[in-house]
């Protein structure tokens, strides 16, 4: 049955597989310290224009996630992010694991308003009462969102002037990034994306890679973060398997080549529920897609293609989630004009 | 340069690497919710004769550690090891991160002795003021040890008496179980490891595999494990990547086959320093090897052959070690008999 | 100038100070070992009728709050609790400190809605996605709230049956339980409120203690509940100065004789303002009082008398918080008629 | 029964209830802002020469060591300790539950070798591996030691110097600090002893006071202690209680000559046991006496008088601990000669 259920159901692009198989009985030192990964740190500093910048492999998201934040925070600090943060939600709590509360603040579209971060902080040191409270030590959000949705450079901007006014490192969660940058809606170059934040991850899982994520510290790590990525239970024995996907997928601009082809198929996905006349729940941008229909509709899709049911609309109707990726073959999104 | 230095120097197994290629398109569901990750477990449940055991795979060995440890403590307890235990050792704190002492007993060649874990116990709860200390609630033993030695059936029975004695699970980190389990000097059966235990752990990353542990729970995982993994960080979206390899492993016995060919390996290597007059610093039967030499002859073979530098024995001499594995090749291991 | 900033700004009780004296130079066993601790114990056994409880005395309410709480948590499990919850606003993260999630649902005047914690907890179980969410572990509610707001019977019943079918301990924060139990509009007796929960505490420090707060476990604590005291560093040294003041509340009803007057002064309190044409901000019947003014006029009464500024209501008007406690004087209530 | 089974058998001095009593209804704000503790503040200022240093009062010691501890650590080092140090012992894993390994050195009767300190960080920082341990983040000694010993000037200094070296922060455990430092073998002033470390406490628990520990960081605390503490549920509401205990022992010089007073006592008493043959087990200058008796002579004496068993000594005997403190009665140590 063609899925359409996320982005992370193949294996990984082509040229990964043919390298991992080329390299296999090359030996190499563990835990990161190869030529592989430093290669791959190259590139990546190239591709983003952060020379000074600091980068280190890991596995997956929750784990980059809690691993960055919990070296960024002292133990009296917590996260700010918007109550629709993949941290807050869908990481069976592995920031607070770590020691550390998830401020929320209201999303919008599943981005943060650079305004109501200004006034919570504001309203934050103007309570009398606020160090019985956790202090807001960093800012997190996604690009592209949890809903697909992507903040415009100004908006970054502003979110970034906030974080600077009140010290706060600003942290990038992108799992999904390259379906963000290469969006048609945005505005955001790579080469400036880096200088927009404070730390960013790069998605290696849901963007052609068999598995890891890239971090990118735009200054400096902090101390000793190989041994804090040991102590999470982060750090691959056989670290070169990370900087080989992440130096061939910034090879040639793999990485983003394969990441616009994932949002043109979701432009034409979008374009083929539109023109069956459903409304979308969210216009996204981006490779996720949400579209609004009845639950009875929803059931019978089911039985002729993958996807997700969302969360509940009203009554009747659900939302419900259509991804396309690196690996989505054009004729199964044409199929869906027979389909939806 | 011919490297005897790590178990985790080359990629993985021929026959891993085929399948992920052959299989790399499949779209399969996240999270080891997928076909190969239950193939793989209905293997290790017939390899190890545990029908009831409850398998999970995790990425690496560290993270497998403190996600088993802390998913069978309570918040007072502490974990009993002896001093040379990995997880008090080379882990970075990764237990301690999680809120748990390493309860230590000194180590015989990286051994428990069940007489002492047993007075300690007994101390322990004779003491009036135990109350006041952290409570041990279970015992972690390696086999292999980390100096690669091993436990008798015997020795292991005993371990496991006094566990039940005082209701201790009983967990074996299996990082190199496949060398522990093959080698000549061993006397506990495939079929029988399981039930001298309440969990293991199968080590994928220094036994063929790019990486993964499986985790076998003999009787049941503690209740909501699978968000324990998620909490630690150490869930796999593409979980197969896991399945696949170890249903591979676990294939027509290919797991024991490499093992067993880097104990042979092992026991040529250990031969050839032997006649060269090298006396060993720890007799070891599986596939890491330690000699004694000055420091001068080590360092002369530095530029010749990799290996590690163990710990000082005296002021002269020190403790080396030479690493064989699944992908030694036996030209290699005869090299030795002109380098060293 | 007169106070009614909190109820935590006098010492304690004169009987409890002269019982300090007398036995002074006694010479007992620590940490609770002691016959005050012992006698203490029967007495709030027989109190709340509750002659299986286990009674415990800790050094205050945060601390109190996130000991029991851990003690009754898995580590993947969080608390669930409403938005204005002490734990999740005003204890520094104390909770997430021990690692797990407050998970809020929303106050209606400070109190939790049975029917929305079923509808949350519904939701969440038929979630496919909820292994990868914190699991709720148990509930805790404030008796009366910070709001100063009380559960009938009826409501605590409610709460407590959702409480049950999903398996849930339910944890009641009585850091001014005197005051919620004396309040005229509270229909739960002293002997059945025990019945209610699983564990709840008593708050001596807001209610006639220098410091303490005595839980009770209605069946029984966790294993190892002494450990986890020490382990939050929570133990005392010289244990019997909790139990001795426990002892002395819960000799012929001094904790709720003292309580009722705190009660009583507030009833004259708020009787003043609404003389005066002030509105209540929320209508507490129990010892913390909250009005509507504008900023104006609370500045001016701040020269005047102490109270706290609680929220602002709009632009031009603040709520503010007036606490009468065991220690207020009708005098200095009464004097309010010509300060306000 | 006569008992010197430990320092905190009795309430306070007698002064300190006397004012406990007379300011009992004065109203003062929580949480340690009130007149009491700004005047006990700058009392130890004033006592220690260390105009510029923070100070702050807890409960507990393991509460103290706790939350020190974790507030100078960041999260992926460890404190240094002796094996015989309170918090890798009698803590029940309070510093693990915050995240932070112990990691011990041989204790010299109670004491750490500054000799070894600097051998084990210089071998630390040569092992290559050490990225993957816990790294060093500062050192923790008793004054005096869990076995009554005192450190002199010239191997604190010394200590303090490899601590210098390694930028690793010298925090001492002063819980008996009072006996320390009025013991006739000791040679360190009063007004010398801030000088010798970055942050210390002075134990009023076992020290005269009911309860509380001053914690003097001899620069400054680390950022937003006051959250750290209560985060750690370690902030009195009624600060002033602590205060005020504080203000009394530190005016005209009472927490000295009260402590000097326990440590004649304790030299009487040795005298007694040496006169009647009994040998120590340890040397201690201060308030705790260890002596070697038969299994049989203990329990004879646990019949006629107070005290601890300490540990075995070899098959027949064991050493037991007696203890004096601010509230023994020269008489009662006198009436030793008849009893023992």
């Amino acid at each position: 049955m063609i899925s359409f259920e996320s982005d992370y159901t193949e294996g990984a692009h082509e040229s990964i597989i043919r390298r991992l198989a080329e390299t296999n009985m090359e030996q190499t030192p563990g835990y990161g310290l190869d030529h592989y990964c430093e290669s791959a740190k190259a590139k990546i500093r190239e591709a983003f224009a952060v020379h000074d910048a600091d980068v280190w492999f890991l596995v997956g998201g929750t784990q980059t996630n809690s691993t960055v934040i919990a070296s960024l925070l002292r133990e009296y600090q917590g996260v700010v992010a918007v109550d629709t943060g993949h941290i807050g939600v869908h990481e069976s709590g592995a920031v607070e694991y770590t020691g550390h509360k998830v401020l929320t603040l209201p999303d919008h579209g599943g981005k943060m308003d650079a305004t109501e971060l200004e006034a919570y902080l504001e309203a934050f040191y103007a309570d009398g009462t606020y160090e019985h409270m956790v202090i807001p030590g960093m800012v997190y959000i996604s690009f592209p969102t949890e809903y697909g949705t992507l903040y415009s450079k100004a908006e970054l901007r502003s979110i970034q002037a906030v974080c600077r006014k009140y010290s706060l490192p600003l942290f990038i969660d992108g799992a999904r990034l390259g379906y963000g940058l290469m969006s048609g809606s945005n505005d955001v170059s790579v080469k400036e994306f880096a200088s927009l934040c404070d730390v960013f991850y790069i998605g290696g899982t849901k963007v052609g890679a068999l598995f890891g994520e890239a971090v990118v510290f735009t200054h400096a790590a902090p101390a000793h973060f190989f041994t804090t990525i040991k102590q999470h239970g982060a750090l691959m024995a056989k670290g070169r398997m990370l900087g080989l996907q992440f130096d061939t997928l910034f090879t040639d601009g793999l990485y983003f080549r394969i990441a616009r082809h994932a949002d043109e198929m979701a432009s034409i996905l979008k374009g083929i529920f539109l023109e069956k006349g459903y409304r979308t729940f969210i216009d996204s941008p981006t490779n996720q897609q949400f579209f609004i229909m009845t639950r009875q509709r929803a059931a019978e899709l089911h039985a002729k293609v993958r996807f997700e049911d969302w969360c509940p609309v009203d009554e009747d109707r659900i939302a419900v989630r259509f991804v396309t990726s690196w690996a989505t073959k054009e004729e199964n999104v044409l199929a869906l004009r027979e389909i939806i």
